[in-house]
């Protein structure tokens, strides 16, 4: 995506249509990633005030609600494919509004939701892929993750829990996985929500004035909070060594909700778009059925 | 509810506000039930036409979203309480259009939604409850069954599947289950789809007349519309045995799919605010985590 201070490439050509988002949002792989260079508040493509953000999301409900019904539809002709939605970010960056908001516009029965919290004991006890694993998206469904397998080299790094040997290994058994996924069918769309320092002590802010907001909070949100920095560096490494073409990590500003909501929803629309499923055909006797149902 | 030729009875005095739909849909416990006797295209309470239906359904999602994130958040504090929606009817009854009308009014994360089919071999290798007890909603959820431990008394009625000594008891032990589900804090509310032979001849035709439908479709459900009166025989007895205090069954009719989503919108919202879930209070000082969180 655009950086904050980057020179602006000129087309060639005049375009038609603009450029898809997941090329303009998308993290190169293998490139050092300087996460402050990126604007938090940017709107590198499509709507740039909220009215036109709204209208642009709502106008791109029924679309995704078509292409999750073929989705589902294909599914049951034996067609394997599905997408999972990864979304991480720093608290308050808004995983659980795009959960509400975007995820919303879809069939809540062919979603299939899972947020994940520190590891139970049972979880710890196994390989980190293993909860992973059972929260995967059947053949057809939209699958989502709040909070993901990143997690175990995150909050994994920053606060030491594991060996740092260990944890250069789990970069490549990540991608490993991933291809895994892509290979067994599985559209694997990871969003990193970028919010700003300062826009998150906002919201923590508005979590304190609100009491029907407190359930949210924790003065252990500030000790976090604390360790920005260390949190930014382990994104970075994360982030660029796990943007494969398999799966790749898309940037998407987040200081603005509307945004956040209409580039997440535009970002499903272009792999569902991708996929084209199709409505699988009946294998019976469309005329001799209607004949048999009017004779009831 | 009322009967297609009930008497109506006359309240002693003028009513300042409606029934509850609750008082008005439930299926008396322990009472010989006729199906034919209702009309599945009743509007017994609420909006009598389409616009007004759709207006009505559309004016308590905020109300139902406000109450589903305050069982949430109570569950944060140790809450126990959720709910529970079974949906129950013949094929085309509109289960799978509930869910995504009436559902869709929800937030998604906080859905947990089961479409149980034919029982697997290994689900089959265990008592028919315990796939049901693996899909129950958390504290805080709503979860929702489209079809569920009645198809063990129904389809296993219909085609004889288990022994009639076997089936006899299941009602007992149903009601045992479900028992004990409100002991620990769920209210069940338990909908089945009055859906008349009519209307489901006309929603298969629909189904074969629309390529994007027949998967959707298959020639055997010709053959198990053969069956409806065995079908609605089964259903009179499970619904008679099963409405319980602890977890009645609402009888709503569902020819008219904006009847039918406003009715199960409107029953849910009663059941949601009888449990009148609270926000919980913080435990920590929210002046002191102010102070600290300026100064960051």
């Amino acid at each position: 995506m655009a950086k904050k201070d980057g020179k602006k490439k000129r087309s060639p050509e005049p375009r038609t249509r603009p450029p898809a988002l997941r090329d303009v949002l998308r993290v190169p792989e293998g490139e050092r990633l300087d996460l402050t260079a990126y604007d938090a508040k940017a709107v590198p493509a499509g709507p740039t005030d909220k009215a036109s953000g709204l209208a642009a999301t709502a106008a791109l409900a029924p679309r995704l609600a078509d292409l999750q019904d073929r989705l589902y539809a294909s599914s049951t002709a034996g067609d394997r494919r599905r997408l999972l939605l990864v979304l991480q970010g720093m608290d308050t960056s808004g995983k659980g509004g795009t959960v509400k908001h975007v995820i919303g516009l879809f069939n809540p029965s062919g979603c299939r939701i899972r947020a994940f919290k520190a590891p139970t004991p049972e979880e710890q006890n196994h390989p980190f892929l293993w909860r992973i694993m059972k929260a995967l998206p059947q053949p057809g469904e939209i699958g989502i993750f709040d909070r993901s397998h990143y997690e175990d080299v995150l909050i994994a790094r920053v606060r030491e829990l594991v060996p740092r040997s260990q944890l250069g290994r789990r970069y490549a058994q990540i991608n490993r996985f991933e291809k895994s996924l892509a290979d067994d069918g599985v559209t694997v769309v990871k969003v990193f929500l970028h919010l700003s320092y300062e826009e998150q002590r906002d919201r923590l802010l508005e979590r304190l004035d609100n009491p029907e907001k407190h359930w949210k909070f924790s003065p252990g949100d500030i000790e976090e909070r604390a360790m920005w920095p260390s949190y930014r560096e382990a994104y970075e490494i994360a982030l660029e060594r796990c943007s494969t073409d398999e799966a790749p990590w898309y940037l998407v500003p987040a200081d603005r909700k509307w945004y956040r909501n209409w580039a997440i929803s535009r970002l499903l629309l272009e792999h569902l778009e991708a996929l084209d499923p199709t409505y699988p055909a009946g294998d019976f006797d469309v005329a001799e059925c209607r004949r048999r149902l009017l004779a009831t």
